[in-house]
């Protein structure tokens, strides 16, 4: 069995591989939600299970758990807003609770170190919130754990931002089925991206400040931030390349 | 466009199909949970994925959401207990409330009906209680919807299961990791069950109640509940086909 | 003081009783839930404490906690449905949390074996999460406890079934306000039970799946899902003398 | 049928009864608490449920549920503290979800008006909460419905309490386990009350705060807050008489 | 820096004080909530802070919080009710969360022993249920720490009581923007006090029962429960003298 | 009356001003946080307050509500983390539920529009949490409600951050304790700013990730992530006065 993912294991498998805690679990942690007319609902799904492989396939001491495929809400100015079609969101502290309970699993099988990777901008907070509070509890029971909190976008530097955006970069809210994403997925799995489709536009500009319920006039009405028309495999491949080696130079031993 | 899974959508693919109310979404519920030597821990997902989108493709009013991964905690006297490497699972409020968000997601979409495919025997209590839970709220609000609350082996029949069980059926409890779900695994796909590491033993014995901590000493070692030893592709293929007909006798049509 | 009840000690006799940590409590969970025509709503009150009571009585370490009275939301295919007039039931996550600190409160008294006596059908999930939850804390600040989940209908053998149900015997489920509930009324109190009342009528039949909100006009009009008219005095001494004597062999003495 | 308890009717009774929403429900309100070495753990249930009866038998449209038995923790400075063996609490939210879930119960069989007799003071908060949350759910919605909140010994007058205590009256507080109790228990069922068991002493003198964890040290040894030995049936007669006609002056009719 | 209050302090101040575990944690709790037309809105905050500053500066080990402004509901028999404007109020579990993770962040500081000063009766139950489940999970962890609950119109005696109110005392609870209060603010700060328009009444008198949803028709018009009229600052000063020599005779030391 | 306070007034000025529903609220939500050496522990609390008065002074329809003054937990890269002595924080869904109630309360008296607005990095998510699930409810009862959701740092625009700033701007969340915040401090009141205990130090630098349990070494020991040398009053003004400017800009009339 020379899968890296946790899926496709037997338990004796599992058992041989992470009995004496020497694995780490990556745990994918994405959204449903709409990411303009050209990218599929589950874009931040597939964009942190394919970084996770190609970062376990790097190294030998990482496994890829099943991905949490439901995230928090969208909110307007990262992600469009949660009154989408198709967008299908999950409340802030139930996010919070079922990944609490994925990860206390996988600690309970003598795993020691946790790493979420996370592609859906709005679920930072919780995340942190799931990981702070279980890491708190092993540490009044005397047991040492560590989870890791990483949104996959962070690991790209100035100098690469620069080259993809010459014209400027506006920020990672406002890279909502943008270049970024777009290119990824193109690099991915072309079939997936309908670039015919793409809708080329402005990137939004919003108020300083947030509005409850929602407000859809202040979205795009193609549901993008920014526009993907620049997106290609390419760029996709040179995020990808760049952000696994990043990734790796980071988590490729363990600390 | 024609997949039936939800997430190749885009939003305004699946606005076009959803909008008017028409359609069904059936959610599959699984578990990452050990299934024996032989079979991958994801097994009680990759099930209910196949057979709902079997049904949906039988039909044109149905589509298939993403996947509910991790499910409640497995039992010792359906799964072989929540201690065994590799079973990942959540606590039982916390299945219902990450359900019951993603329910209602999809029906503030405008979507009226939904299916839930369950594939994980543990599970089954908690999804009930999310469902009339939500129903309840939006009764409450003059609002009608429904859900449906299946689990796949409820749909074989008698004839069928004297057929696949010659020396006697033991209940569905203790076809965890059996002929059951072996022989359906191989005929989704054989390369993913290990025939050759399959363990052969006499159907597991309980007492006539539980205890808790759950003891491991009640389970057999190999973590099935009887045999897989008789297990075919042909038998699965006999299943997947008895257990969609009936399905769509049943859910073929708009209610 | 020669009572099993705790309810009829006083501390005194109770820290008398119980301080070495020799007893084991029995906890009766019912529902008030309606039985058909001819039963009191509070039946599943009344046949686990009377059966708490005798098995308490063939042993010397066991004790009688008062019930817990209102039980899990009754389901149409066990239970008629949460509909009935006079079914009176609480959502899942509150009978576990009530049990939950119920338990604790008597593990804090020194006690450290609890017996779960069950009689309401639906109840068994929710009383096995209690219990897992429960018995994991205990178990993460070092301290050994057992929780055991019974419930009744488990502690009657394949013989004696097949002797109270010449004709077949259609599964627990059905035996809502049948034959077995309404004998073991008639033995324990024959002034309870209006036989003049009961409703004959064949088994109630239902589709392979659930539906939520439910839906009335699945539930035979009686509100049983099975026929009382055979019950009797005679079958209910024989269940009930059969089904204590089993208790009595798992739990007459301490493990 | 002229019982006015509920536990006691079959569904067709009960929803002859309440169908037209004539008819209030009396739900008692206890815990299981030590009262002294002469009062049985049930006390707090025993005395509500007793003038429940009472108060449903003076009226035509008064039934009786079954009881809550377990409250909240008992308090240092009114119940004695939840440290002494037997006495078994839950905590406040929890009492007050499952009270929350009994009300709804009660009030969805058309019930519109529901009374809470509360029989330790210590629950007095939590049930206020709980019906505050409730009634508040039901005006949201457009239907009027009442919850009463009554602790028994509030209808009790100045002048009784002068004649009760001549010696000058501590407080309901100081009641516990003291002539008030004792006196009622006596009444209701001199067998369960061991008079040659009670303790004499001065009543429990506090500081004027209080401090968590409750501190055993400020407690008298026998449990009671007051001494019970003045004590008498007669004096639990004139108390349940003039506490159930003041109720009926108040509850006697529907307003 | 000589400030007592924790506030004011940055965060190399604040350890040299608490580094040690020798300092108390006074946290006032009030509530925003009516007090007739004479009494600011934050009355309830406004006393406990004023009396946590001079009794910490009474000591050498005491340390004022920054306070709890919003308590729980208003009740009509002790605050009016929760239906005037201006009273702001959260429910009870949610007040008892809060405080309860604020009392765990001073906790987890180093600090012991924590004062809860309550300004505001309805509080009580809450702060209780907080501080008892706090404690009681230091105490599982083997960490001995305590907290103190005090609503500081208990550290008044009979005697001043008999003083202040010559004509008979009607209790704390009428006391809601009647003359102990008054007294206090004019003592505190008269400005905030607008005596000409202070409504005269008789004390507010209920029913010995409550109902829900609550009454308007119960409560006074002006929102006090008995007349502010005989205030003055004269008995502001007497009363808080006293009340902050009795805090200090209890919590001038550390015990 | 004529301060912007709520807490100033009496029930019936609040009434006067809010009855129509013309007032919107303005509810100031801080932390007490550690701010390095030379900031109290409630800087995050007085900006918000400050501010809030100074934007209700400019216009005729805005009140000031009493602060929250706990908020989320500290986070190594905003905040410094939430193991400084001084730093008291509560959880996510504990911020959460609170704010929700206070909002709520606020919304009962007639209000129709809230402003939340916020003094500390960390409580964003929270709060947009709580304002979706408290607008949602109103909506879903027919209730046309907003609540707009700012951070103060969102106000000001890139002319003014290039001015405070020349050499550079390291982004907001480094701006904890630096020139920023003490500027404005300085401002409001430099008595509580001791400009001679600031630490000079690079901008604090962190991996591209966040690890759980913090790791205190991630920290520059002072406790701020920049430089706060550079500040002084006048800068302070500069900012509060752009940023009160901008705020009336998009909040001085009503939409």
């Amino acid at each position: 069995m020379n899968s890296v993912f946790v899926e496709d294991m037997d338990w004796v498998n599992y058992r041989e591989r992470t009995y004496d805690g020497s694995q780490r679990i990556i745990i994918p942690v994405g959204a449903i939600e709409q990411h303009g007319h050209h990218l599929p609902l589950n874009t931040d799904v597939v964009i942190p299970c394919h970084l996770a492989k190609a970062l376990a396939e790097e190294t030998d001491n990482l496994l890829v758990a099943p991905a949490i495929n439901y995230g928090y809400k969208s909110q307007v100015q990262s992600g469009g807003g949660n009154f989408f079609p198709g967008t299908t969101c999950v409340s802030g502290s139930v996010l919070e609770n079922y990944l609490y309970d994925v990860m206390d699993a996988y600690l309970r099988h003598g795993n020691r170190e946790l790493i979420l990777l996370n592609g859906h901008f709005e679920n930072a907070a919780f995340l942190a919130e799931a990981a702070d509070r279980l890491t708190e509890a092993y540490s009044q029971r005397g047991v040492r754990v560590r989870v890791y909190l990483l949104s996959y976008w962070d690991f790209l530097d100035e100098a690469l931002i620069s080259e993809l955006f010459p014209d400027g970069f506006a920020g990672w809210q406002l890279e909502h089925g943008g270049v970024l994403e777009t290119s990824i997925m193109l690099h991915i799995d072309t079939a997936r991206v309908k670039m015919q489709r793409a809708v080329d536009s402005e990137p939004a500009s919003f108020p300083p400040y947030n509005v409850f319920p929602p407000d859809p006039d202040w979205v795009p009405a193609s549901g993008t931030l920014s526009s993907p028309i620049a997106a290609s495999a390419e760029k996709g491949a040179l995020i990808v390349d760049h952000c696994v080696a990043n990734m790796v130079s980071h988590f490729g031993y363990f600390r």
